[in-house]
């Protein structure tokens, strides 16, 4: 793909804060949308379709993957999710950019395809603060706890693979962080050389 | 060079107005300096010596090239200008971050030296525009307006060597912009490989 806008993919272990940090980005910065994932598994009350999820049922799941529609799926518990690709093409066709919030293995699918994305990983300052931050939201019991930190040591080894790494120790300094990659990546002279030659005119 | 700081380097046409932004950022961002040029041209009205230049005579700045104490320098119409490494080199391992204004010639001299440099060209919107701002400054004929808009827009060929550009429509956004570039750069998954390590705890 070679679009105008940015594809901006955020990772981060379970309970590092990525939606919070996402969803406060997004009133910051103009032109910047979050994709919303597809996924087979029921609603849980209080979620919309469309806004928390795209809800869809498997037969449907399984002909988008046929059709090469994801940009990035997975199956998990007998559970597919996905990207849709249409929504992330179309937006940055119109120069404007996207989040994806997505794991490390989706990630990494979506790496192949989009070399030109922006891969930002989100840490915790420390394992000990992120079990807090986990223990803090109450809905996990502690053999949830513990996998779930076990997992985040392995997904941290995965941040090298990534561009740049927030630490989330402070939600407003991990948004101006964030702001500022993709301020930052939007300067980048190999995203602007049809602009530098226009002003030299040639 | 394996500093903690970051080494940026600023280029651009002369009018562009990379002095107001670099100076405009200083006050905006913690532990942020800006290299001073040591010349040998004599010092003009008002100029303090360790302020605007640290200015000093032929034989003492030709020992020093001798010496390799400078991280850049060139003749320029029988003056010499450069730029001392000393002050650079304490802040970079002090983990604080230095900003370089300097020419083409010498931020290639500098990359050569540095290539862990986050090397920035600031760009007129437009070359009109440019001239309008060489003629307000009011310290230009004719000629010299000509000279300067000739060279500028072969510097602009340069830009293609640096990491970004920022086109200097609006101070305040360019200034933004030239924080968000060291702000991000601060967070590179290259710069932070020691802190992963120490979150993970292996």
């Amino acid at each position: 793909m070679s679009e105008k806008g940015l594809l901006i993919v955020v990772s981060g272990p379970s309970g590092v804060g990525k939606g919070t940090l996402c969803n406060a980005l997004v009133k910051n910065i103009d032109n910047l949308f979050i994709s919303i994932s597809a996924t087979t598994r029921p609603p849980r009350t209080g979620e919309v379709n469309g806004v928390n999820y795209i809800f869809m049922n498997q037969e449907n799941f399984e002909e988008k993957i046929e059709e090469g529609q994801f940009l990035e799926w997975a199956k998990v518990y007998n559970n597919y999710y996905g990207t849709p690709k249409e929504f992330v093409i179309e937006k940055l066709k119109e120069g404007k950019d996207v989040i994806l919030e997505i794991d490390i293995q989706g990630a990494a699918q979506v790496k192949k395809n989009c070399p030109n994305g922006v891969f930002v990983f989100i840490a915790p300052p420390s394992l000990e603060e992120l079990r807090k931050r986990i223990i803090n939201r109450g809905t996990d019991n502690e053999e949830s706890i513990n996998l779930r930190l076990k997992s985040a040591k392995e997904e941290m080894r995965a941040s090298f693979d990534y561009d740049y790494v927030i630490i989330n120790d402070d939600l407003d300094k991990a948004v101006l962080k964030l702001q500022s990659v993709i301020l930052a990546e939007r300067c980048k002279v190999s995203r602007n050389k049809d602009k530098i030659l226009e002003i030299i005119g040639d």
